[in-house]
């Protein structure tokens, strides 16, 4: 396998809107993309597959897997409504010329099935502690796009300098190069791998824009079960530093963690 | 040299199995293969090369030597039996362009030569300690072959989300692009670089599959030298902790240990 | 996005000179490129893009982003007198591969606009302290080139088997081999990220080579900043070695720092 | 640039014996090259660069430069007998596949001249310690070639399962497979950097192997200015373990060291 390839089943789409959400900082994209995927009772119509992804099987239940890949979920969105197409996968590129290649040629697929908006979600981590109340951030390729994710409650970046690494960033210069209107989303988070919270308020934004209620429910429990573990880590560091004799040696343990 | 290659002497072959045994975890692939190899006195008809492979060349006896690469040995079944081709080596390719070239020619190359159905042999790593009765673990491409290799002794992993690094299983998830039936078949072990205890796992499972008693007396050898080993490094490392007067700076001397 | 490319607006130049100023050690081809670009009010007529450089987007100003680029800048000289061509950006390539590909493009690329003499600036670092009257070093394609750079004041390198990494080395290297005269003007400089005095003398040079006075006041005010700041540490460390006991556990806090 | 090329002079060969020497453990090849070349009065007829090597130039006298390379002399062997071709660089190539490409251009570029016997020089390091008499070991592409080096004094190597690194053995290996007579010859050495008693060795086997007296003044130089070198480490590591009141604190500065 020497090439990028995407496997899909034909489908005719009505003015299709892109959410991309792939691993990365805070784990927002993949939070963001899942939960879109169930909420909209997406379904999957392609897959992609690179030898610049890891070179890796995931196991799957009862003695299945699949080879690290990208997977294209659509929703159709009803009359008069744009449908909507999901990204999300396993892995993001491993090198610099994989990802070139890759991120170009999602923007490219994403054309040809007519699409002409997309939008990138991603984390943007300021600081080294956890955010209580997370903001969302954004650039995009275009005026028009940047007043409308204005709108909806992104604040448009404004620090010169700064960089987005990876897919969330890429697929956006790609989308400009192609003359596609695009907005990379950034969920404000930091310190955590996974952080449901700023993943809400990314929701929260996609849902404005959606212009449709999305259900938290699923969201909101792990955001709960997160803070409440961080509430435990922090007593826990308190107790290792002015331990009780008791509990001297016995390291509490921690509840599971997703990735 | 730009291109993997694999130069061959033409065989005619009885619908031929193949089993995969590369360096990897424990060495257990290695070790199987290996074993397998001189039990059913398997002859070499090809040899794989690639510039994905280590860039280096391996003494041998008397002067002599060889490129780093992968061998293919077959052994005729018999009447109605099927024909098994082996194959191992010195690497595995050390970038992910490589696995995913290298790995798809091997299933290829199997293909052309009339096979339809692969066993990979791998490791399978759940903790860090040594493992005194080990389980085989196993996924694969279809349901048939899940039931098939449950029948012969091993359990189908059932956790979502691990995965399995390398040719063990790149080459199941090619086999399935390919519609090759395969599955990859892993020893538990653990801590180990080399452990005859879980490569033995494996053959016992392997010997069921051949419907053929094979002769473990070597790996049982390799598999009770370990074992002496670990003992001993265990009682070396308390009586480090405590030692008696007279061996104070005087480590023992360990056995020698192959890779 | 597999190959490297240039992306440029047709335009006729008279003769042009090629100034090169990528990031590298101690900044000083970044500086001096922005410096020049800024004094002779050039305008960018060229964009570099590669997939051998980072992955990544940067911000600009409200939410508008570039991805990583090196860009051409050009300035008219005037009657009988030389363009100018200024190449600057945000990185260069990654891995070696990239830097070959990359550098012969630009010299390939400057060729076909009827360039015929190439400038690269960069660092020259033999010890790890602040240079406060640095010297600038150059080495060249002929010796023609290397006589005029002399008698501009540039000393001639003469230390044999020191190597010269990167974009400021290849790009002479490339301009031998595609016969334009090229040389290599390096600004001593030692221990600091960002050097605005060695730039600064490599800007006197360069103005002597263009006979025009270059303005120095930007470059002059980030040396007298960068002055204070290395005073400012040079003090602290010391207080820190012997605090007065009002400030001990009170690290003082640095000015901000442009990279 | 984006493939290995070799630059050279149309030169006629009287069955050219090729030796090559590239910087490697110990610099062994690098040290035999250069006195051979400057024995032999050799003169370079070609040239060798690719995009696999290091990223560099190479400063030279008086504000000259080269770009990273490897390059071929030759001396002409007189009456009846081999000329000699000889081959020495900057640098190895620095990722598997430039090893595998620019190894076997090396040995098709060879052979295209004629040519059908190769030796290359390396280091071969058993253990951490200076070796006062270092052996000379071997491998080669043949028994031919095996008995001819050891009749010159050379230790056939009879380790099953080391290996060579790099182009020492890549180049035998791919000599192999274009059916041209090889040996990989490697001084014995340790701990040093640059080992000039090893180097020396390996150069009394090809002197032999010329049927040609070398002198060997140089490397003798060279030599006992390491032995002296490493005597005073010796002294002075001793020294520091139990110093005399007046030299506490003052490490002796010891005498510089080529690479």
């Amino acid at each position: 396998m020497k090439n990028t390839k995407i496997y899909y089943k034909k489908t005719k789409f009505n003015d299709p809107i892109l959410f991309v959400g792939l691993p990365g900082i805070g784990s927002i994209g993949s939070l963001v993309a899942e939960h879109l995927k169930n909420e909209l009772k997406a379904k999957k119509f392609a897959t992609l597959y690179s030898p610049y992804f890891p070179y890796q099987i995931i196991m799957l239940k009862k003695g299945t897997f699949r080879l690290v890949s990208n997977r294209f979920y659509y929703a159709k969105g009803g009359k008069g409504k744009n449908d909507v197409i999901i990204l999300l996968g396993d892995a993001q590129p491993l090198t610099p010329e994989g990802q070139y290649e890759v991120n170009e040629r999602i923007v490219e697929f994403f054309k040809q099935l007519g699409g002409r908006r997309i939008y990138t979600i991603g984390g943007y981590s300021p600081v080294a502690q956890y955010i209580k109340a997370p903001k969302v951030f954004g650039l995009a390729t275009d005026p028009e796009m940047i007043d409308y994710i204005k709108k909806n409650g992104v604040t448009p970046t404004n620090i010169t300098g700064m960089s987005v690494l990876g897919s969330a960033g890429m697929i956006v210069a790609f989308s400009k190069k192609h003359r596609i209107s695009a907005a990379c989303i950034m969920g404000e988070t930091g310190m955590l791998e996974v952080d449901p919270n700023s993943a809400k308020a990314v929701l929260q934004v996609i849902g404005k824009m959606l212009g449709r209620e999305l259900k938290l429910g699923n969201i909101e429990r792990l955001q709960s079960e997160t803070e409440k573990m961080l509430k435990e880590i922090e007593e826990t560091s308190q107790s290792l530093m002015f331990p009780p004799p008791e509990t001297r040696g016995k390291p509490k343990e921690l509840p599971g963690y997703i990735r």
